[in-house]
């Protein structure tokens, strides 16, 4: 008799961070749900087309690609309202304009709710702590208190696991990881503010260069 | 000096427990932000045009309507697909096929970010347990949780109140209070099935119409 399937929801942005998460899921073993949301964000275009293209190298067996337009109703970010600055003099302390208000609170429950849908054991999310943006939805902390509300808030039956296989790695450690598990990271996309080539001075941009550039690599997409 | 209003997030889907919670902050001296959802559920018409009735009655500040149109793309439960039927024949132990997998968590979590944004200081919602359908996101203990992981989750000057002052009532009760606070019932929905004239047999419209009984009041909605 066939074991049945152990099945992983996996929070994909097509970013270098949730794609190595991802394939580290297929890595142990896991049948891959991806799930990718657009929120309005400046390089929506570009993270989805990104987003489709690491689904067919993954070889995911399903894929939910949902419309989160009610963000650009919050706004209060400088990834959603063109009106706020995306930051690019360098990485500071503090919490920057790039800040979405509880976006992986938001993610993560709507992941929830698939997860519990297509009895996935778990769920995956492409969180950094200590060499991230300062955000206060990507910690430790943060992530497993949102686990045990979820399984209180779900069935009895649904006994969701949250995985963040990266929390505690540098950038440079995630690139190194990335090359071991042959991560296409030509197809995935880190700059906050554009979509063709990458700006190279946005906080996403900084984190990813450094990573590459500590991991002794280069960085195979294109930068102005 | 003009003491700085204190500002209540209203989760508010245009029925009889999140309107009256909505009251009752109100009462408490809250300045009124309302927040309601379309997120694909067989009344949704009738739900936005009672909560577009119950603003005008309640004076809010501002208002929040949103499209959460991708729960149709998860579906899963009777309120949203319509191929699985809303159950009439009475209520039953466990969880009914209306159960909205982890709603009441994704509300909670979009709730989060306008509050923050908002710098509002509580977000009510009208969960009742005891008295209730029996959704697992429904409990007293699930909404403290989530309360909990959203401190985390936000940044360090946002301390959000969840309250949810009708999770220990009954529906007699919840009429009676109703009736204190001068709420519009005849503006309030409940029904799960239609949108002109209540069916009376779901279980929504079952435990409405067991607290006006109870209550010895008459419901001042239309029924088949």
């Amino acid at each position: 008799m066939k074991t049945k399937e152990k099945k992983a929801l996996c929070i994909m942005s097509g970013g270098m961070d949730s794609t190595l998460s991802a394939y580290m899921m297929r890595d142990e073993g896991y049948e891959i749900i991806a799930l990718h949301f657009n929120y309005s964000q400046l390089t929506q275009n570009k993270e989805l087309e990104c987003f489709d293209a690491i689904c067919k190298d993954l070889g995911v067996k399903e894929r939910y690609n949902l419309d989160l337009d009610f963000f650009s109703k919050i706004g209060a970010s400088a990834l959603i309202d063109k009106g706020i600055e995306v930051q690019t003099s360098g990485i500071e302390d503090g919490i920057p304009s790039t800040y979405v208000p509880f976006r992986n609170g938001i993610f993560l429950s709507i992941a929830t709710a698939i997860a519990e849908k297509e009895g996935a054991s778990t769920i995956s999310i492409g969180v950094v702590e200590e060499d991230g943006s300062g955000y206060p939805d990507c910690t430790d902390t943060f992530i497993k208190s949102m686990q045990n509300s979820i399984n209180l808030g779900t069935k009895d039956e649904t006994a969701l696991e949250i995985k963040m296989p990266l929390v505690h790695l540098s950038k440079s450690q995630i690139v190194q990881a990335s090359l071991e598990l042959k991560v296409p990271l030509e197809l995935t996309w880190s700059c906050y503010k554009n979509e063709t080539k990458a700006c190279g001075v946005c906080d996403s941009c900084r984190l990813r260069l450094r990573g590459f550039k500590l991991a002794g690599i280069s960085d195979p997409i294109a930068y102005e």
